[in-house]
């Protein structure tokens, strides 16, 4: 069965409740695929903690399977949990056991996968958005979703440019997107983006190119979700979404949020997965496993007409205000502050917005 | 009448939207009795925006009125607009001019004064309890309010202490509260909230003692909202209630969040005030003017039981996580961002909550 | 004579410092030409300080002078007094009364005066490099300074782009060199610094245009010292040389860091004024008055090839770091943290590097 | 032979320097007796590089070694590298291989070793003093060092407070010394530093008592270094000394910085081990391998009279800016940015000062 549990973690090495999870049977470590979490650092440049939680969960996960099974496990940390949100790890699990009878026409569908190692010149450009679109091809097959409609949240954690890099790709006479090192975290999360919105079809192939990646804004998809960390140089994709052969108690649903405080859209997105939440709660049979969003500094500095200063703030990052905000508007609608927000979202949902997904599930 | 005007701000030396509410004859520099804003610093101790602010104000209000009314006037400036809150000026009048037919049983009443000046080592004691216990006390009788009930908010812009403050205390043998400077604006917040609850009947003052202050939170006002700052040794008071002699178009409610995610407290605060919010708008007689919290880290750095990283972030304080929260939730509620959310609520509603009060007015 | 004062600050409102200077009539306030300050806000875009400390000096000059001729003063303030930096004042004075006889041959020599008024498309380009250098050529001429080699120190405040800028310019069709706020106070000091090296003849005109500016480092003057700031749209000038008609007790010198830890540099300034220093006092006729220098993170994030991690910090911008450490080595060198010690040091010196003068006074 | 190797390190999970010193035979794993290191957090409460790093070292001598005996060596990690400090790993090695001819009367001695676990309620208090003391004395013991004036350094990595440690004392109705989890820090470090200073015989163990700690800075070590972090409960310590038994041909001398921009005790303590600097290179016989000290801001937040802003940035605390200048101020002498400087110097040197220590080697 299709599967994903949510467990708090104390610090960025805490694994304990993944053992849990595992010692008292609830899941086999052998099932699974990806873990996605979010880490406590400072979620950009110079966060340690995405790193140190990926390396500690490798080195649990050896504990139960060959070094082999346990490096193709998809590890995706999102650093940063500003505001009220909470460290947490999301572990996502698939086998061949029946689900049962769920009463869903389609359930959750998920798979995960790498594309190859980018080169340092190629972040930020049409290579990575073409690298990216193949390989969420490839997993929406392995996911057995045929209408790209039924995808409702692609997770992506993406390489970035350092000094470093930028050297060796000089050596090759090569020259980067940008020398700026947390400026090339954008780029690499929209060429992202770019890449999962023509795999679905959201963007027509031919409207892309260079020049279009962190510039023009009215080309978007809205169920990506990418992250950059210096801890890599492939793309890691994990897929999520609905299918007749889900084999799963659990679905999934999203919607967009046109900005930062847009609640609306988070009630939308948990209205089409009927669940209940917090203030209307209406489907004793649903229940609310995990919700997952991208928050963004409207890049004009302005929400419903007023002015802030997310943009101007030279002390905290703007995606770190960002992510605070986000996570303070959903936690305030389905009461648990243990959320995914993830920050930077270029090319994820409309300028200053982004994407909402609630996973759900049918109760025993 | 009695009224409220907010308006926006460019930069902390921005007054172009009070000169326009002046030029265009909409309000008269001789009415206004307080200006109370958001400014964009840190909100923590090297804010310097609110300094700046009320330098200009003051000599603004000199273009209009002679120097020793222009000083009368209470400037109370709280920094720090973290996520999508907005830097503004909320301008307070007061004249004789018949509000004309409301329709309302008690309208908008307010007052401002000032305590006497503190020495270094009253801060954060029973010296401070009891200076601002008199002046509110004076202050509801100005503002011709008979039960205590009707005061909603009670704003408070208090001293800290400084390393030449505790010098100064030393050299006449005193020993302040605390050396650390940052420590001193939670006592100095605590103190006054302390004054206002005891005026008003919410605490018992033979409860109250100076070890009370920032330990006990059982006892706390439900409508102090009190704010720290380098730049004065008094406490500058502004006090806002409901009154059968308001003479005003505008009316005040409050409810108390009990976390930083209560969204139900700040919609029953709409609700008591009768005035249609985003979602449900359901007066079309009445109009929001304006929105006033306090916003608190959990001191157990914990909400709904999730662990949060408030206090354990030495890059970023935790008041500032918390504004950039409260501020999402409740603009998320009310559509706006251009609302007050102040930091550090000690005694200022239950633990890691805070007030929130509501400002409306009837339409014309 | 013309003449240099320090005072210290114990903000960035005090002005007592030049008070007693005035009231003691060490100055008269007619003979101020220039005030040239380090204020402690973060130095980079939000800082506030710069702008409260100007308005606060026009208004104290104000007291003084007619208001033509208070804003007539140039005022550059600095932001940024990390570890042990003082904040302080520079008090720059001329006027006619002779210095009587100083054996100096050369002395102190110094003009200030303002370029037009830039468009927000012009930061950052060749405009303003050829503004800034016509600037400079009309101050050496007002300084009575004959060859370029007797400038030590040309310090400019300049503006930078802002979102409403990069809007105002779009309106008018036109592109401004980065949307980026924090990169485009590079940008804007890199122009001035190279707009100074052409008029000193230090760089061939002839080899810099706009893909110059912030790109070939190689191109460089070893006396500017420029800083931007939001609070204005043209470049502020002051010019300090020495010259056979520079009336003065006072002179300059200056040499050039080739790193943030080039000690040897501070001393063959020290050396060159024939100045008393910490270790090694040897001049007992000489007095030093003042130190200015620019501090730089290296670009490559390498010093003495030794990686360090001012570029990769995103908490901590990498002119903060590198202000710290700058004023840490002088002051270990002179004994005294009240020193200037300004950021982003592009074209100003090489690489990494910059220009450190001192300002040195022949005992009374 | 007692050896102590420095290697840079580009993450904290980068090992490749000590492995190229094991692969290439320079070193033996089961020699290494403990690694100190300086790693990129912002060494204050959230620095999570310091775990990374240590668990990273542990997994990689498990390589090596049994599992036991990497356990047992020590790791102490120091987080905070601003400006140009530059992290690195020091290898710090023992073995009975003869040293050989040196020409020194005594040489380098080292011991390294663990207090009990403490609890909570024991940090920052006497419990905490004694438990170092004793180690201390059993390490002077190891280390064959019989006069105590040949102790140079003693580093120490000691537990701080947080949230659960808090409750969990609680629970045991225990009170703790401070609930705010930024000063426990203090109190840790100043309680070891007053157990060394106890254990050499530099402060009378009859004048120390719990309210000294942190109070009474008249009370301190000259070569106290100790460093608090999360991530353990005891308190591992690693002692510098000189000995006739010493077996190396490195030794190690100390002086103490009066203030963080003391530049003659640097000089003092590398001429009293007649090694050669920067600027006056002496002896070509031997060679400069580390360098060690503490930086402190003033608690009085003055510098030779002048005021810095260190303890009122909210936005960087204070040891960030203590170390940026410090770590100037000493690479500025010995041109070397790889050197150990570690924040908050509590009884570690007079207040605003800190011992700063030299490990040389004679030239082969």
């Amino acid at each position: 069965m299709n599967s994903v549990y949510v467990v708090p973690t104390s610090s960025p090495s805490d694994v304990s409740g993944v053992k849990q999870l595992i010692e008292s049977g609830t899941i086999q470590a052998k099932d699974v695929i990806a873990v996605l979490g979010k880490t406590e650092g400072n979620g950009c440049v110079n966060d340690w903690t995405r790193g140190y939680s990926v390396d500690t969960l490798k080195h649990f996960f050896e504990g139960y399977l060959p070094k082999e099974d346990a490096d193709k496990i998809v590890y995706v940390m999102s650093g940063g949990t500003e505001g009220i949100l909470s460290p947490h790890l999301s572990v996502i699990c698939k086998n061949d056991e029946p689900a049962g009878e769920t009463g869903l026409e389609k359930s959750l569908a998920i798979s995960a996968s790498r594309t190859r190692e980018l080169l340092p010149e190629e972040i930020g450009t049409m290579a990575q958005v073409l690298a990216v679109r193949d390989t969420v091809i490839e997993l929406m097959k392995e996911a057995k979703i045929e209408d790209p409609k039924d995808v409702h949240f692609v997770q992506i954690k993406c390489p970035l440019i350092i000094s470093q890099r930028v050297k060796e790709a000089a050596e090759r006479g090569k020259k980067v997107v940008t020398e700026d090192t947390y400026e090339s975290m954008g780029y690499s999360r929209g060429a992202c983006a770019l890449g999962i919105a023509i795999a679905l079809g959201e963007v027509d192939a031919s409207k892309v190119s260079d020049v279009s990646i962190c510039k023009d804004y009215s080309l978007y998809s809205e169920v990506a979700s990418t992250s950059a960390g210096v801890e890599l140089m492939e793309c890691e994709i994990i897929l999520f979404g609905n299918s007749k052969e889900g084999n799963s108690k659990y679905y999934i649903e999203h919607d967009v949020m046109e900005d930062a405080i847009d609640a609306d859209a988070v009630m939308r997105a948990l209205d089409k997965a009927d669940v209940g939440y917090l203030r209307t709660k209406h489907n004793e049979d649903r229940e609310l496993v995990h919700i997952l969003a991208k928050a963004e500094a409207d890049p004009l500095g302005v929400v419903r007409g007023r002015r802030n200063i997310m943009h101007d703030d030279s002390d905290i990052n703007h995606t770190r205000h960002a992510r605070a905000v986000v996570g303070g508007v959903i936690a305030s609608i389905v009461g648990d502050p243990m959320i995914y927000v993830s920050g930077g979202a270029e090319h994820q949902g409309p300028a200053g917005g982004g994407p909402v997904a609630v996973i759900c599930k049918v109760k025993e």
